[in-house]
């Protein structure tokens, strides 16, 4: 298994197998290094720093769970429709992960809600889709909006509920999904030209 | 100080230091005991497990939450006015608190979290207030709503960031009364008539 090159693909796995045993605050390259049978200097070489490198899994995390969005933000498809999928499929996609590897969903949120950087740019770059779909509806003439930005960070904060880690408990409740619905019309009521 | 008589107050205050000492795994009825300089059997005359007792401080931090509250549910003011008033104070009430003493806050809240049915009855109290609001606002001709309890429940889970203690880190944030004042703005765009 040391004769496969050592690739940061490798490396960043290594690295989950290690939070997932030690947590982010006691896990070390040390250990990284020894997950994979290696030097430390051979992570360094590819991640300047302990920092760097949970950095680079906590990005990796964001990214597979952002990137199914991309897609949605492409249909051909009314504003209104758009929005909806888009909140779908976040919470879906964070909410299958939760229940599918409840550990490992820990480990990986426990290290972005430690991480203010990382969080910020991935906060930052969903209110960013989402104020693309408010303009798309007010260009479509679906929705009425004052300031597109504000109207977006207000669709990403009143559904924390359904995509924020911090709600992980709340995920497998049964009336998770009506809770759902009275957000989404409340907000849409909020929206739409009448 | 064991001259005192020994009244369920005495008995939850001391109890809050022992919590805030040892968490809510770790105290004990006898840690309690010890703290008032009593037996455990004069606790429990009072309370009959510490399950009830964790279940009383619980409860009282929440009541001494929500006393203000119903004194804003009593003025007479538009329904807009009186809903944005109820949810400013309910956010100042808590935001206080945790400012001004984080571990007690951190002490309080983490108990409350983790006592499912006194957080459950807490949660229907305030959607409860907050439903009496939105029926007023009907009455009034100043909202529009399908169905109150939704529009409730909607309103609760949408401020949760505001308000809710597991976004405690969130309430220091420069950013906070600009994120709420989208939230209010694209919430009431969806109650008032137009």
């Amino acid at each position: 298994m040391h004769a496969e090159t050592l690739t940061p693909e490798r490396i960043l796995n290594a690295t989950v197998d290690v939070l997932r045993r030690y947590g982010p605050n006691k896990a070390t390259v040390v250990d990284v290094a020894r997950e994979l049978g290696v030097s430390h200097g051979s992570v360094y070489r590819h991640f300047a720093s302990k920092s760097a490198l949970l950095d680079a899994v906590a990005e990796r995390w964001l990214a597979e769970i952002s990137a199914p969005l991309d897609d949605v933000l492409q249909r051909q498809d009314r504003s209104v429709a758009k929005l909806r999928a888009w909140l779908e499929c976040l919470m879906h996609t964070k909410q299958q992960r939760a229940s599918q590897d409840p550990q490992l969903f820990a480990t990986y949120s426990g290290l972005v809600l430690g991480l203010r950087q990382v969080t910020d740019q991935h906060v930052a770059h969903m209110i960013a889709q989402i104020e693309r779909l408010v303009h798309e509806g007010v260009a479509n003439a679906e929705f009425v909006v004052n300031d597109a930005n504000a109207t977006a960070t207000a669709i990403w904060h009143a559904t924390a509920r359904f995509h924020n880690p911090l709600f992980v408990a709340a995920w497998s409740e049964p009336s998770l999904a009506a809770e759902f619905e009275a957000v989404w019309e409340l907000m849409i009521n909020g929206l739409l030209v009448r």
